[in-house]
């Protein structure tokens, strides 16, 4: 078969996106808008948004929870109601930007530290020897909302007088050991951006260890203003409005069967692709009920004949818009490459990681048929991959 | 008459706000949100914000126009991408906490300057004694839409290398000198919230000088990111999302209607307000257009005989929830008290100003009778303010 053929054969019709947010019903969404049109209240702690900070609070079983416009803001605010605003903060390369950029945002140095294999998540063992004296918190990732090593982490943390924030970014509904995931560490601060498995078109939230921070994290994400005449610190804009407020309300009657049906579309890609030699899945957490956000693979080139990259501009031409969350690391990015933390060589399993995984598509009404043939797509392209004479793979010239 | 029946001749019906969102159609905006639904594009560029953008940059005349999730966060990317992220930067104590902060979230250490008794912007004549070895920037407001001493503040600038960038957050659809009010200084920043004449609900933009700095300032409010491979700066989450893009681009068909019944009503205060002795109206800005965004008095004890905390608490008591912008100034907040150019010795203007002003109820649809009503209270209070025995007002009890 040429690559012509190839990609004549598999090319799905339209575009199938990693992640597609699950509509509520607009007629629905209208009865809510009535009430906002009525009130002519748009933000700023509306009656809806008061509903779903509550709503949301008892859904995950956290009671401090503060509603953000977007969960980068909720990060700021996490450091800064922390009081940790120099220094440096220990944490993952292999993360969304937002992780890191915080940090910047809060005057701390960020000190990269590698990751664990297996988890992709923070290394419980690399962590120590990058505690010195201005380190003063450590800030890991579940990465694809699988837990961290949360009771590793927190007797390092202990031993070293260090805090600990958690990205959950990718974690909404995840338990570990029974417990809600964010409820570990000092505080964790969730994402509701629409390709998140619950979205407020864009949002966030930051879970609070009590109610006397909760109370401060309110003041500044409404800039420190306490009440009309005083002002407690230096805050900033993190308010939710009405609009996404309402949208997260109806998501939130939806999210159990999203998470359910996520979990039949990653059962079929795990049946799927099982025997596909160079296709590694990662392991199912253990003592974790999972939301099943992400299907990320990981592709071994020696072993599969095709590179990471090389797939995903074939996914990509068959219409299969898979994404390598997360290449390449962020300590790449030149605001953060100049530091010693940053060098390669200190991220091994990182920058390995980064160069093999790609997230596949998944989403609540993503049809099994569709993830049957992007398995088979997979699966056809290892056998097929026809080369140049120098032996470069056909597909690299079509991504170009 | 006594206090009770002061209230109880004066007290209105419901609530007057100092502002009110003008709600566009809800049947048109529900349109807007079908194609939202066809799409499932919620956030990060869609459709709406690129042509809300188009809009905006056209009814005000700029070409270079960055939307953003709100002002604020508008305010830290405008010093990020000046690269202004350290040393000291001049500015007014008499603004919303926003201003101030962001130069907080950006590592810079802010240098209050007085204010001029006529404008209430930045005293231009004040500027060049604070500006030493480690000022980068000035960064002043145009309160209530009213044009900073532009020329002035530029002439200074150059001089000193200085850059400018304007919190313009009042100053939507203002023209100075027959252009627009936010093309002055290197970079301009308006704020959306629902409170202002012009609102995508919570929002903001960022007025460019360059095409290629509004590319940048693109990047920075999407985490840096200028492709999927690539992370150019430190950025942050300013994105607008397509369910505010939509309430602006309906809001802004009533712009124009909203700023000319404000004028009705600000020239109904006007004639209401002109002979009670002891309240003064600012003077209307020469060569401007206007917005009307805010209706400010100052309230001068000696000569009215009642304080604007008095008169503050007798109109709330009447239903009419007239507000102290800007009271306290951000000079006095506990994270910035300490500075020496946060001492009130330094800041005499300001401090009478935020100790007298008071901003009257404005919005398109705020009813004249109203106004006219506001402005009786205002007079008869004046002249019926009783006192107890040792000379207090019986108005500064029912307050507390």
């Amino acid at each position: 078969m040429t690559d012509q053929e190839f990609i004549q054969q598999f090319r799905l019709p339209e575009p199938v996106h990693v992640t597609r947010p699950a509509m509520p019903d607009l007629k629905d969404y209208v009865e809510y808008l009535t009430g906002i049109w009525d009130r002519k209240w748009l933000t700023n702690a509306g009656p809806l948004h008061e509903a779903l900070e509550r709503e949301i609070s008892s859904f995950l079983g956290v009671p401090h929870l503060s509603l953000f416009c977007n969960g980068t803001i909720a990060l700021l605010v996490a450091l800064e109601v922390l009081d940790i605003d120099d220094g440096e903060v220990i944490t993952t390369p292999f993360t969304f930007p937002a992780t890191t950029h915080a940090l910047h945002w809060n005057r701390i140095r960020p000190v990269f530290c590698d990751i664990d294999p297996e988890t992709l998540n923070l290394d419980p063992c690399r962590i120590e020897p990058l505690i010195g004296p201005e380190t003063r918190a450590i800030l890991p990732v579940h990465v694809y909302g699988r837990p961290c090593a949360v009771e590793a982490i927190q007797k390092i943390a202990e031993k070293h007088g260090l805090r600990v924030i958690y990205d959950a970014a990718h974690a909404f509904g995840v338990k570990y050991n029974g417990k809600p995931l964010v409820s570990y560490g000092d505080l964790s601060v969730l994402s509701f951006h629409a390709t998140k498995l619950f979205s407020t078109i864009e949002g966030g939230a930051l879970i609070s260890g009590s109610d006397l921070q909760r109370k401060r994290v309110n003041f500044l994400k409404n800039f420190g203003i306490a009440d009309e005449e005083t002002v407690v610190g230096p805050g900033i804009n993190g308010k939710m409005n009405e609009f996404q407020a309402a949208f997260g309300l109806m998501q939130l009657k939806m999210v159990d069967y999203e998470i359910q049906n996520r979990g039949a579309i990653a059962a079929l890609y795990r049946d799927g692709l099982k025997d596909i030699s160079g296709i590694t899945m990662l392991q199912e957490a253990h003592d974790t009920e999972p939301n099943n956000g992400y299907f990320p693979i990981l592709i071994d080139a020696e072993r599969y004949g095709v590179t990471r990259d090389e797939l995903f501009a074939v996914l990509r031409q068959c219409n299969i818009l898979a994404r390598k969350y997360f290449y390449p690391l962020i300590s790449h990015a030149s605001c953060y490459a100049s530091l010693a933390s940053a060098a390669p060589s200190n991220l091994m399993v990182a920058e390995r990681v980064s160069r093999q995984v790609l997230c596949l598509p998944i989403y609540g009404d993503l049809e099994p048929a569709v993830v049957r043939h992007i398995c088979r797509v997979i699966a056809e392209c290892r056998q097929s991959v026809s080369r140049h004479d120098d032996g470069a793979p056909i597909y690299r010239q079509a991504r170009v």
